[in-house]
C-alpha cells in the first residue's frame, strides 16, 4: 500500500500539488492554515483535512510542506505544536517552501534529532507547472531520503534531483533566481530600448528569438510584457523574498551579486508603484513609469 | 544571370560569407585593405581580387560591406576613393558591419544623392553561423531594395527581415546586444554563486536549465564558462563597441539601460585583465578575479 | 553624586568612552565579555570590573552598551542573564550599538515592560571620535529618557541629538551610512580615473577639493587611498554590517537604494580580497585589483 | 598696456567672465552667436561687440572661449571662418567649455601648426563662481603659454592651476564630475531613506553634516532637494555631456566606473520626467517618481 501522506500549506503551489498526491492514489491528509482552503481542496480531492498540524502529521508516513518564507517554517515544523514535535520516529519530511539554505539546515538538524529525516525541495515550474505536474524539483538531504521520496515526487515533477546534503536544493534554487533576474532585466531594457527607438517589439523578438539573445524569458514573457500584462506567473513580493535569500547567502560567502542586487532594488521601485502582485517581467514597467512607450 | 556582386572586408565574418555567395553562383570581386587574406579567398573560392575598392566596386552590380566601426563605414564609403564615389548609379549597397544607426542614415543619405540604394544589414549569429550560412541579417532600408537583396542574402543567412526604414536593422542589432548583456551577467553570477555555494554547477545547470532560467548562452556557454574557456565567440572588444552604440543610442533617446551601462563597465575589468579578446561570457572570470572558484 | 554606569562593551570604540565617563566623575562598573580588555580598562581608569553582566548592572542607575549587532544586543539584553532581567527598575539603559531600528524597537518594549527606559544611541565620528569625546550620538526614544542621559552623553560627545522614538536613532545612522556608501564609492572611481588619466592624483585633489565634489572623505582620506593605505578607520566588515542593516531596513519600506546595493557588492570584493579589516575607503583598492595604477 | 582680449560664447558662464575681463581694464571684443545677448553685454560692459568671429579674433592678443561642447569647439576652432585661421600667429587661445581631452589635444595640434598657443582651462564653481570672479580653473597645455594667462585668469577665478599638458585641464574637471555623481546619488538614496523612514530630513542633515557623510551637496543642496527645488546650478542636461566624456575617456583607458555609468542612466531618467534644464540634485526627484515623499 501506499504510505500516508500530510500536506501542510495548500496555497497557488500546494493545492494543485497536494492534488497530485491524493490523484496518484496516496491517502492524504491536508492542513490549512485558512482552513476553508482545505475544506475547497477536500470536495475536489479525495482525502481527509484537520484543523490543527499535530492531528495531521500524527499517523503520516511522510510530510509535505510548502508555505511561505523562513519565518512559516519556523512556526510549521519547530515548537511545540509543530510538525517535529508531533509526526512520528522514522518519518520523511519534505518541504518545497522556497527559503534559505540557512533554515533547511536548521530543520534538517533538529529533525535528525528526533530520527526524522528532512529534505529541503523547493520548485521551480510556477503555478503551471504545479498544475501540471511537471514542477522541477531542487532536492538538498541524505540520498537515503531521497530515494524514499522519489515515488512521491513523480506525482508532480518533472525531474526531481538531489543536489547535495540538506541547504544545497535552496542553494540550487538561488542560482536559479540569480539567473532569472539578469534575463529579465536584459529583456526588460532590451524592449524598452526597441519601443523607444520605434521598432515594432513585437518583431524584434521574433528575429532575434533564435540566437545568442535567445531565453525562456523571451519566448515567453515577451508578448504579455510589450502588451503591459503582467499577471503570468511569479509575484514581485516572492521574488524580492528569493533575491533577500539569495544576498544574504551570498552576503556570508562574501561573494558578489551586483547586477542580482541592482535589480533587486529595481524591484522595490515596482513594489511602489503598486506593483508587488505583478509577475517578475514588470521590470519593464518600471522603465516606462520613466519612459512612455 | 546572377548579379556581379562586389565584397569589401574578408574578416572572421566577411571571409566565409563572401565564400557562400560565389558558392552559389554568384561572379564576386573581393577587397581586403589586407591584401594577403583576399589572395587567400582567392585561392579557396572561384572570384576576383583587386587592390582598390575603387576597381572592386567599378563593374559590380551589388556591393556587399562587412567591417569593423563607424570609422571604419565612412572611410570606405565616403570620400573619393570609396564605394559610394565609384560604384555606378542604380547599385545597391548592403553593409553588414554592426554599427550605429547614425552612421546607416548618413550612408543611406549619401548614397540616395547618386542614385544608390543602402540597406543596413547587421548579422547575428557569430563565426559559426558566417560559416554555416545560418545567420540571422536584421535590415533596415527600402522595401526595393530588401526584395533585390533576398535571394543573395540566402546564400549565408537563415533568415533576413526588413525592420524598417535606414538604420532599423543597426536599432534590431542593438536590442539583441542589450539582451544578451543581461543574460551573461546573470549567468556569469548565477554560476559563480553555484561554484561558491559548493554545488556542482555543470549539474546545477542540467538541472535548471530548461525551466524560467534557461537562456540560449545557458545551453551553450555554461560548460565552457565553468571550465574557464573563454574563446568560444564574440570577443569583449567587439561587445564593448556595439554597449557603446546602444549606449549612445539610448543617450540621443533620453532613455535608460542601467543594466547594460554597468555590464558595460564590467567588461571594461574584463580588458583590464588581459580578456579583451575573451568571449562574451568571461563576465565570470571577472568575478573569479576576486573570488577563486 | 553622580549617577552609577554599568558600561557593557569595551571594544575599540567602548573602552575610551567608558574613559571618558570615568574620567568625568562618574562611579563606573565595567564588563567585557573578553574579560583581559576589562581589567585592562580597570588598570588605566578608576572604576569597577565584574565577570558578569548580571553583577555589572544591579546597582547601576544607568547602563550603557556598545557591542557588535542585533544578535549580540539581543544576547546582552534579553535572556535570564542579560541586562533587562538584571537591572534595577527605573533604570536607563542607552545602547550605542550600529543596530537594526527593529531590534531598537524590540529591546525599548521589552525594557518599557519592566519599567526601564531604552535609547537607541548609535554614534559616529570613529575610533578618534570616541578617543576625543568628539562622538556624534543620534538618539531614538523619549524624550524625558534623552534629557536624563544628556549629562552623561556629553562625556563623550560633540553633539547628541533626539531624532524621534525608539528605532530613529539607528536610521538616523543609516542615512549617514548611506551617504558615505556613495562619496566614498564616487571618490574612489574618481581617483582611479585620475591615476589611469596620468594625472597626479593628489594635485587633483587640491585643485578639486574646495567645490561642488568635495567631501570630508576626500579631504580626510584621498592621500592614504592614493598611497594605498587603508588602515585609518571603520572596517569594511563593519561596514557591510551596516549597510546590510540600511538594506533590510529599506526592504521592509518598500523603497530602493539601487547605488547603495551595489557599493554593498563592491565591500563584498573587497572582503574578497582579504579587505575585511581595511577601512571603507578600499574601495580604490578594489578598482586597482584590475587597473593597476 | 594690457593684452587685447577677444572673448566667445557670451552665454551663462562666459557673460560675466567676459565682463570681469572688461572690469579688469582689458580691452575686449566679443562675440556670440545669438548677437542680441552681445549686443545686451555691450550695454553692460565697455568693450566692442563683432558679429563674426573673423572680425572679433583678427587684432586680439588673447582669444578666450567658452561655449557647449566638443561640436562647437570644432565649429568655432577649425574651419575658415574659425578662430584658428583668422587669429594672429603667436596669439594665446585659452578655452573653459567643459570638452573631451581629445578635442583639446586636437585644436591644441592644429593650433600649434600655425604658432598659437592653445590651452584647455574648463572651470568648476558654477555660475555663482562666474558672477563672483571666484572660479576654479585647471588648465593643460604647455608651462609659457599658462604663465602668460596667469594674470588674466586671476580676473574671473580664486585659483587656476597647470595640470599638465593639452587635455589634462579637461581630464582633471572629469575628476571632479566623478566625484560629483556619487556624491549626490548616495545624498539623494539618503534623503529619500531619511523621508521614507519617517525622520525629519533637514534635522538629519543638521546632525550628519559635519562627520564621515559630510560634503559640500549636503551643505549647499540638502535644504533644496528636501524641498523639490532643482534650480539652484548646473543642469542634468549638461551633466550627462559631461559624465559621457567621463566614460568615453574611461573606455579608451579601459578602466572602469561602474557608479559613474550608473548614476548617468540615472540622470537618463530625471531627463524623460522632463528634468533635463533641473540640476544634478534632481537625482532625488528621480527617486521620489517611485517613492512619494
Ligand atoms: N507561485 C509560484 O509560482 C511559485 C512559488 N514558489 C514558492 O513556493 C512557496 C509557496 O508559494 P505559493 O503557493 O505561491 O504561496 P501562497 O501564498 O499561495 O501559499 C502559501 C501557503 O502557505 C501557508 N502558510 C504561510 N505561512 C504559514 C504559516 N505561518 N503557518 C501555516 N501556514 C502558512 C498559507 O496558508 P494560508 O492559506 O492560511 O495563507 C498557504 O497555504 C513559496 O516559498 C514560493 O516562493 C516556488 C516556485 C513557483
Ligand atoms: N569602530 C568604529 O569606527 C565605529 C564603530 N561603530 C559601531 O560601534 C559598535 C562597536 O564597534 P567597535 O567598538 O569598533 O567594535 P569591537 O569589535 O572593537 O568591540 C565590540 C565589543 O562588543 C563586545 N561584544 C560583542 N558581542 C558581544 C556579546 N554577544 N556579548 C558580550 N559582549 C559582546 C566585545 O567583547 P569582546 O572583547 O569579548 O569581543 C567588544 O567589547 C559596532 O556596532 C560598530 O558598528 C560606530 C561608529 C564607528
Ligand atoms: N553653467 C554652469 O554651471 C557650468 C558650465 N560649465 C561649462 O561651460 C560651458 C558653457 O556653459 P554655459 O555658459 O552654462 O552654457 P550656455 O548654453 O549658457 O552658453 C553656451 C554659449 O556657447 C555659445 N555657442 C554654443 N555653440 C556654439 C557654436 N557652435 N558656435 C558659436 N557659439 C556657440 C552659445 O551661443 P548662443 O548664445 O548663440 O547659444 C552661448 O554663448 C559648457 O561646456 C559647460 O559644460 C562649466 C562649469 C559650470
Amino acid at each position: 500500500m501506499k504510505a500516508k501522506i500530510a500536506f501542510i500549506g495548500l496555497g497557488v503551489m500546494g493545492y494543485p500539488m497536494a492534488g497530485h498526491v491524493a490523484s496518484a492514489g496516496y491517502p492524504v491528509t491536508v492542513f490549512n492554515r485558512t482552513e476553508a482552503r482545505a475544506l475547497k481542496w477536500r470536495g475536489q480531492y479525495s482525502g481527509e483535512q484537520f484543523s490543527t498540524i499535530s492531528e495531521a502529521v500524527k499517523h503520516a508516513e511522510v510530510v509535505v510542506t510548502c508555505v511561505g518564507d523562513d519565518n512559516d517554517l519556523r512556526q510549521i515544523y519547530l515548537g511545540e505544536h509543530g510538525v517535529l514535535a508531533n509526526a512520528p520516529e522514522g518519518i520523511l519530511l519534505i518541504d518545497h517552501t522556497t527559503a534559505s539554505a540557512e533554515v533547511a539546515v536548521e530543520i534538517g538538524v533538529a529533525a535528525a534529532a528526533r530520527s526524522q529525516s528532512f529534505l529541503d525541495a523547493p520548485v521551480s515550474g510556477g503555478e503551471q507547472g504545479a498544475k501540471n505536474g511537471a514542477l522541477t524539483i531542487m532536492v538538498g538531504g541524505e540520498p537515503t531520503a531521497f530515494e524514499q521520496a522519489q515515488p512521491l515526487l513523480q506525482a508532480y515533477s518533472r525531474q526531481a534531483v538531489l543536489m547535495g546534503p540538506q541547504g544545497k536544493g535552496q542553494l540550487t534554487k538561488m542560482v536559479n533566481q540569480i539567473a532569472v533576474a539578469g534575463v529579465v532585466q536584459g529583456l526588460a531594457e532590451s524592449l524598452n530600448f526597441a519601443q523607444q527607438a520605434g521598432l515594432d517589439a513585437d518583431q524584434v523578438v521574433e528575429v532575434i528569438s533564435k540566437g545568442a539573445a535567445q531565453s525562456w524569458q523571451m519566448e515567453n514573457r515577451s508578448a504579455t510584457m510589450i502588451a503591459g500584462e503582467y499577471n503570468h506567473g511569479f509575484a514581485v513580493d516572492w521574488m524580492r523574498k528569493d533575491l533577500a535569500i539569495c544576498l544574504a547567502e551570498a552576503r556570508k560567502m562574501k561573494t558578489s551579486l551586483p547586477m542580482t542586487a541592482l535589480v533587486d532594488q529595481f524591484y522595490a521601485d515596482v513594489q511602489a508603484i503598486g506593483g508587488g502582485r505583478w509577475d517578475t517581467s514588470s521590470l519593464l514597467e518600471r522603465l516606462r513609469h520613466f519612459h512612455k512607450p
